[in-house]
């Protein structure tokens, strides 16, 4: 076995083993989050994450027709396309909505994400501080990493989730819906909800654990979102089904390095084919999907 | 039998009988969620709500001890306080925090309230429209026929929940706790966020079944967004261990009948004994504030 050694910057610079990242520890300490994120980012040579929001009706019939349908749609999904993913981001609302056989598939599904890729909760929580904590030990205790958060309640809610440096939050920012508009450009003396949004999220990355979720589908304000957090992992859903563009996406959406960006196909990898050969088209349309944000961010002038 | 009459008043006014409100149906018609919270304020006489959030922790020693204590807890509450509560409102962060068994515990807890009291399902969901239809399709399947709502996504989050005139949506306006400046005070043009909140959710009322969450531990904005939403009901949280006082959140938050305010109460009624004495201290508590309630909007006129 290689092993490579590179420095971390933080206050007290450390020479540590890469593979040592994988267990989030070197010398008995434990990473931040955002900076294993953009370790990550670099280990892996992929932005894409997928998103794993599974309807009963889409799973190919071959699946649908034997015992436990949806963990194994889950696990041909993984097993087809680990290797090209930064992240998997379970939507929780799809697993809900199977009652609760849903939250032990959900439980199960995590726990089949192998060791060294991102677990994202997509949960859109929000709720008073005692409650929130509530969420926060839920959420976390299925095995995700990252947990999405929705701000309207303020501080409170996201206070739980940032207390352990090595996990952490992505905070809606500006979502990639059409009615995103109704209340996150809500404007006080010019400047819009979202933007509040943004700056006070900065202030809530004190732990380097907290990241914002802007969609694809408003690329002019993705940048606008970048230039006020510039360092801040950016989850980035909306392409694809939603409409969002790829090229801008990852242009506007990525920091200075072409890094720290994080962005979701669900739709479009899952049910890349309704036949047998799912688990083949969605690794295709991931491989697809990775190369072309690595050429796009490459024009960003990453080495 | 005593069969008693009244008038609904709707596009077609009808007579109908009481009883047969429990089944939510009158000549083979659905009644407007709204028109029925009214009505059960009405026959019920009592805008008490319980919130059944469980922390096994708080749970007397005798029940802890035993199989399955968190349901029987909530069995016990039920049990001794059914004829004094317009509703129950499970928080499903407390049903999360215990995993699979949680939601389960939950479902059955759901099943177990009596028909003929509402059931909120505090949920403070809010995500993408396809998404929020899964929400949607999962919660009301778990029986409630109310689901609190986060606004910050625009009517896309809200839309599914109000598809069925039967069943609606409690929109967060105005929460409880204290980071609730952190956003819903943002203000553009001398109007808060909170308040542009309460005005679209009175355009998203078209089925009269969308109401307001707005925190009794602001009385003078209570009063404010009565005025811009004079019709829709409330869920009014925050009194007791937040803080907020009782006869403030009751005079501000009803409407000029003295109705549609659904107040919460959950730590006060479910923890006002840690021992053998649990349900009959809860019964105590539940049934001093549902007098307190009804002495005070009593004084507003009403009958």
């Amino acid at each position: 076995m290689i092993i490579r050694y590179f420095y971390v910057f933080s206050e007290r610079p450390k020479i540590f083993p890469v593979d040592s990242l994988a267990e989030k520890v070197y010398f008995g300490n434990a990473m931040r989050l955002n900076d294993r994120i953009r370790q990550m980012i670099r280990d892996r040579d992929s932005l894409l994450c997928v998103g794993l929001d599974v309807v009963p009706e889409k799973i190919p019939p071959h699946i649908m027709e034997g015992e436990d349908p949806v963990f194994r749609f889950n696990k041909g999904i993984i097993d087809a396309t680990a290797d090209l993913v930064l992240a998997y981001k379970p939507n929780l609302a799809f697993y809900e909505a199977l009652g609760t056989e849903g939250w032990e598939i959900l439980r199960r599904t995590v726990t089949y994400i192998p060791e060294g890729i991102l677990k994202i909760g997509d949960a859109k929580r929000g709720d008073i501080g005692s409650t929130a904590q509530k969420y926060a030990e839920g959420l976390f205790a299925l095995g995700f990493d990252i947990v999405t958060v929705n701000p309207y309640l303020g501080w409170d809610s996201v206070a739980p989730f940032v207390k352990d440096e090595e996990r952490g939050v992505f905070v809606l920012c500006l979502t990639s819906n059409p009615s995103s508009r109704d209340f996150q450009y809500f404007s006080s003396g010019g400047k819009f909800l979202y933007l509040r949004v943004a700056e006070t999220a900065v202030g809530w990355n004190e732990k380097g654990n907290c990241g914002l979720v802007v969609g694809a589908t408003h690329p002019g304000e993705l940048e606008r979102v970048r230039e006020v957090a510039p360092d801040l992992p950016f989850l980035i859903p909306g392409i694809g089904a939603q409409g969002g563009d790829l090229e801008a996406a990852v242009t506007a959406g990525t920091d200075e390095r072409g890094e720290m960006a994080i962005v979701n196909s669900s739709r479009g990898v899952l049910y890349a084919s309704s036949g047998k050969d799912f688990a083949a088209a969605a690794r295709q349309e991931a491989q697809r999907l990775r190369d072309a944000m690595n050429s796009i961010r490459r024009k960003k002038g990453v080495e």
